[in-house]
């Protein structure tokens, strides 16, 4: 089990910062990184969403699709459930599509009021209802989990949220000329 | 001895991939790392420099200065002596202006002759002669040292050899959508 656990690659995806009022893109990050003592950074990948769009799902699908890595990596970590702000993920389809479990990690208690009442106010009625708010806790994190259970996660948290960090590191470097903050 | 080493961060820089023909300016990026078992990334800084241009030296320069490591970083780590086509790095000046010790690093055996040919057809004669052309054989790699001496670097060598492999990934990932080749 641990060998099998050493071996496993997981993609964290992160956007990264943005200017709400003159950005119309948003630059999404993904770090590839296979789990050990070492958690080798095996690659990192990019793509652009429209700010407040629909295309996020559609878009990270792709760039994992089309990437080497497609057949590696095992689970894909999200931070959060939309990017880009309001630009919605729906992780029920990003399983269905790719056959790769994926997590959605929230480092506070997500408040799916306030983002159902942004999306209602955005026109985005079908996205409101779609909008996922099943969190289980997780240590101090809060993650909806597709296609994987809670104690096949934790084995492979820890390089997860090390993918997410710097995935968010990265965003934050290269859109503000040094990285600021934490996941 | 091995206490010293195991906390020293150092910084890794390396310029993006870029359009020879349609590209103006070119993404610099920094990785800042701690040296131990688990090579932990602290930041990341980015920078834009002038295609050609004769700004490289500088931006780095400030990009260090004004980010919140300058006090920490203990080796700067540079792929090669010249950034974004043919912006010339002049090591000595960045090691005066930031008290920091400098290592450029090249893969291959650098074709100076060949360089100079190219700096003398673009106009910069002054470049052409003030060419980093020192370059030490260390290990597979060809290094060109200022400030620190050959045996104090190998024991930071593979850290320095991490952040640049990783601002190589991050550059290539953030211009091209996915990272390919190595440093």
């Amino acid at each position: 089990m641990e060998k099998k656990i050493k071996g496993v690659r997981v993609i964290g995806i992160d956007d990264a910062p943005f200017d709400k009022f003159k950005d119309k893109e948003v630059l999404v990050i993904g770090v590839v990184a296979r789990n050990g003592k070492d958690k080798v950074i095996e690659g990192i990948l990019s793509t652009k969403i429209e700010k407040d769009g629909r295309d996020a799902n559609e878009k990270i699908i792709n760039v994992i699709k089309n990437s080497k890595f497609v057949n590696q990596i095992k689970v894909i970590f999200l931070h959060g459930t939309t990017m880009g702000g309001l630009n919605l993920l729906n992780l029920n389809e990003i399983y269905k599509s790719l056959k790769i479990p994926v997590v959605g990690v929230l480092r506070r208690k997500p408040n799916i009021e306030s983002v159902k009442k942004a999306l209602i106010k955005a026109g985005k009625l079908k996205e409101a209802n779609l909008l996922e708010c099943e969190f289980e806790k997780l240590g101090k994190f809060y993650v909806k989990m597709v296609g994987i259970k809670k104690d096949e996660l934790i084995d492979i948290f820890d390089i997860g949220l090390y993918t997410l960090r710097l995935a968010h590191l990265i965003g934050s470097g290269i859109m503000k000329g040094e990285s600021k903050g934490r996941l």
